[in-house]
């Protein structure tokens, strides 16, 4: 089996509102095996997950105590420019915050950054160089 | 397009150093468009690069300052119990830092934790109800 990242979870206070988000923003429906506990998005091969703060923290023995940058960058990638107006937008409507407007970026693409309610944030971009399958996902040598 | 999570950013103090520990810990390769001044890690259809942290801050507007809990989890899943262990065990000799050793979980799985060199912290996991292809991604309904 080769190795490789199979899961991305992020900690949240409100397990309902974030869900509602997801679904809102960007039109995901939660996975079989959901529950009011956890929330699973599948993505190709990936599970997005949505799980409360606290005991994300505590099942890996860390103190839930946060702030400032995480660290971490959470991306989707959009078809033509025009979808990244588009999700801007639907984020900002469904509670998201602006971090940076849609602008073309120094490597050749078009990008915006929000935050989630959590404020987790996410880039979502468009590069001409990239493509897709019919899951979305990124056709690269691996 | 379907939109989905198409890229994970971690950020990282030394990318030379970062880069070392996933191609020996993980035995992961960089791939194409890899270079010094970003690495990327190919996961069928899903990037996770490393990018260093106060750039990574900056093209997202954000103070680099961090501190506490990063609010995110990342996962990778194993094919047994065993090479949880193993993975683990090369891990800590690659430099990374125990945060909870191989154990059985309350959700029937066997898991553990580790940090990156920055931080970062990964959980481990074996789980008996999951399937995967053969690129190491999850077989689950969408």
């Amino acid at each position: 089996m080769k190795p490789r990242l199979n899961v991305v979870t992020i900690g949240v206070a409100d397990l309902q509102k974030s869900r509602q988000f997801y679904m809102d923003a960007f039109g995901w429906m939660p996975a079989k095996g959901s529950s009011d506990e956890i929330v699973f998005f599948s993505h190709g091969g990936i599970i997005f997950s949505l799980y409360p703060m606290d005991l994300l923290a505590e099942d890996a023995g860390l103190p839930a105590a946060r702030s400032g940058f995480s660290g971490i960058s959470l991306g989707m990638m959009q078809a033509t420019r025009e979808d990244v107006d588009a999700t801007f937008r639907k984020a900002l409507e469904c509670g998201g915050k602006s971090l940076i407007e849609p602008r073309d970026t120094f490597w050749g693409g078009y990008d915006c950054y929000f935050t989630d309610p959590d404020g987790h944030h996410w880039e979502i971009a468009w590069a001409s160089i990239c493509e897709y399958d019919a899951q979305g996902s990124l056709i690269m040598e691996e």
